[in-house]
């Protein structure tokens, strides 16, 4: 069953200012787009480059006053999905170059901080299980507190105040996966079941990969529970929120509203 | 000339414990590697694997106990050195995709809050141009104080001291330049002229290269002042000094020592 | 002329909470209460106690449910103001001890990092000439920007992004004063000429009593520049925005509307 | 069994400071001064002050070059001790006026933060067996851990590392406290058991005086289990460490050694 996405945003600028923007579905094998369309301001220049771990794109957009984007597509997903718990991690010589900035402090995700709880929380599990275990744990002592928050909030502060949005619960099971040496990304996303209906954000992990010797697999985990990985459409990947933010302005902007409709057909 | 180093650290494990070492020089164009020699702790398991950017190596060490490295190498300098202040900057939309999170946020450099600032400050200003207003900025503005900072201190605290050593000069730099729309990295290195001698870090810019229509060239600048581009060594690069640490470990450990030395042949 | 304040706001509590209040216009020798009148939530107990350092007086509330507060008073200011610039500041042996925390590091104002700013931008003056200075510097390097900071923001993330509210200017302010060995507060007010109308906040520092040999006095100053100090209606002092928030709830809570209208008779 | 108290401490500044100080044991009817001698720098004014809530005095140092101070004290502690598990709590509105800053936010002790995990947590005692819990919850999932924190670590950060020495766990302490609306200060002290030897910190808690009706009493609770409440000489109180710093320096300083003996005679 597809999924279909229907999303706005408005914002205003003030004089001619940088706009970068990630809030397109990426094309990759687990994820095809059956179809699409994106509206941008008529008259600005936009330039495609593409994102972190070519996954998907950024969109460089030369704004000027108000501004609406929208955009419509239909993703068929066929994600191979592996039982978490029987995933086995890859010792951390086995990891590739390009794995290990995962494993390292990021905006929103002081990990290092973290190793001495998870080790005496979690350090009796490995991999799969052990993840699976952090993703539990937050589910169950963290609320879901939309407004509770904000542009600033790291894993720390999430961690003491127990509450969030998808973006916080996310940067906790960063954190805590990367405190015990499995790398982690975050990952924008679309998904049905996010309620209040908003762009949803869930974590990655790398573990070893079951059918290829010596490889890795990256895992979407969600600590909400609100989004099913097999209807989960990513749009971005990246150390944190800092790297796929929607919207990133150079420049002072004035936000207007949005909304962000996800249905399986 | 070739620029000599001689590095020595020396830590303790208890357990087995996984750590992540960047501390040679990077095999580049502009930096030839006339001779080296790595010494790691005898019997115990290591990789290596390239570094962000492709540029240098991280190794992996399994270690445990005591472990002491040592590191000796020549290197010869050619690297093209451009005026800085005459050097353009690239369009938003003309950065390479792989640039482009070089102008985000990272754990030490919030960049976005030093909009307002830079802009003031800098806006009149272009390009390297910029770039160098800055540096200099800085460097009248700060004072060189080993000990007024430590592992946790960024951007935003320096910026507010206004004290710091070669690390916190490079992420105040650093997130200036992020917040002008112009892309910068941290650069980990060896230079001669540090005192105290210490491992150095620099920033680099990325900026029109004049030679390759459209293209970019990354720029080192030192705030500090102490390092001539010149004679600067190139270990690692990275978003901000989490990515580049000398050691990062996956456990407790306890650093007992460390020594650089750096000449001039 | 009297200044006339209108006040109501308006919460809720999912079962009894304790919710400490702050609002009402202190009765000091240099404001009087001509008249008023405040509505508590009916059927819900309170109780009053004397505020720091004697100035006004905090509600402690047991709330339950949704709750309205309304506060309607005149006030007459005949307060004594004078001439900032030609204040001398006390020698630090002679300030009382009850003004030195005022000189110490709180939760909004973490003055200890701004002394060699402070020292470099404003040591060449003294007493209330170097307040002035201050003042004036934020007023001309900050722009007054509602939305841009939150309940966390503290004076050093200010001191970064140069923007705020009046409560970000007084955290600044607040800031470089004991940064300088001022002895400084926050001040909550109400004032005639803020816009938008809301709660105000401005810092008072101490400073040599020109009339009394030894003594010292405490003076309003707004780095925002909306408040005339002869117009300013105190409601409590204290070390910064956590001592004197207009409510401070004990559980979740839920804040739904404000309103404030103070207005020149 | 009398206290002896054996302290030094050296420091230097360039140029005349104030120096403020604060490491003499309080006189109090709960302990008395047997005997004690003070050695400022001679040659260099100072002044006595009494300092927070009227528990001992801070002293003024106009201090230039190098400094040393020396104290030595006998003190007969007579504390009446109750039995914490045993104590209620004072409701919110029997307060007295000068508790109530005490339960809010200070520099290293962000308590509102701390509201849902302490409900969660300890939501279903009350009073001293609340406190109690949070006593041997941080010391079951602490390691005390000379060198893991430093003068800007606060309770946040130390509630995620779980490491952290004496000042550390007072903030933790205090920070849970005041988010189950119980009045929390911190101490600085001096304690026979502690290990290394050092300037100690303990929380104290406002409960309610079994022996007083309406009235409360200030408990001292250590979390780190080193010093015993009947053994421990106070020196000040505080909202946190920045108010009991035993030197606070306005301007540059180099601190350069202290030792501190405590034995019970």
């Amino acid at each position: 069953m597809p999924i279909s996405i229907n999303t706005r945003f408005a914002f205003g600028v003030d004089g001619p200012t940088d706009v970068l923007l990630q809030f397109e579905a990426a094309a990759l094998p687990e994820q095809t787009i059956l179809s699409c369309e994106t509206h941008l301001p008529p008259g600005q220049d936009f330039t495609r480059v593409p994102a972190d771990d070519d996954i998907g794109e950024r969109i460089w957009l030369s704004a000027d006053g108000h501004c609406e984007v929208e955009y419509r597509a239909k993703i068929e997903i066929k994600r191979q999905l592996a039982d978490l718990s029987s995933l086995q991690s890859l010792p951390a010589h086995q990891l590739p170059g390009e794995a290990i900035h995962y494993l390292l402090d990021s905006r929103y995700c002081h990990a290092d901080r973290f190793q001495p709880f998870a080790q005496s929380e979690f350090g009796h599990l490995e991999g799969g299980a052990q993840i699976a275990a952090m993703r539990d744990w937050i589910h169950d002592n963290f609320s879901y507190t939309p407004g509770a928050s904000g542009p600033d909030t790291g894993a720390v502060e999430s961690f003491v105040t127990r509450q969030g949005v998808c973006r916080d619960y996310a940067h906790v099971l960063v954190a805590l996966a990367r405190a015990c040496a499995i790398p982690a990304r975050y990952v924008s996303c679309y998904s049905p079941g996010v309620s209040p209906p908003d762009f949803h954000a869930v974590a990655e992990v790398f573990l070893a990969d079951p059918e290829i010797e010596g490889g890795g697999t990256w895992q979407i985990v969600d600590a909400t529970g609100m989004a099913n990985p097999s209807e989960t459409v990513k749009i971005g990947v990246g150390r944190d929120a800092a790297d796929v933010s929607f919207m990133t302005t150079f420049g002072a902007s004035d936000f207007k509203s949005s909304s962000v409709e996800v249905r399986e057909e």
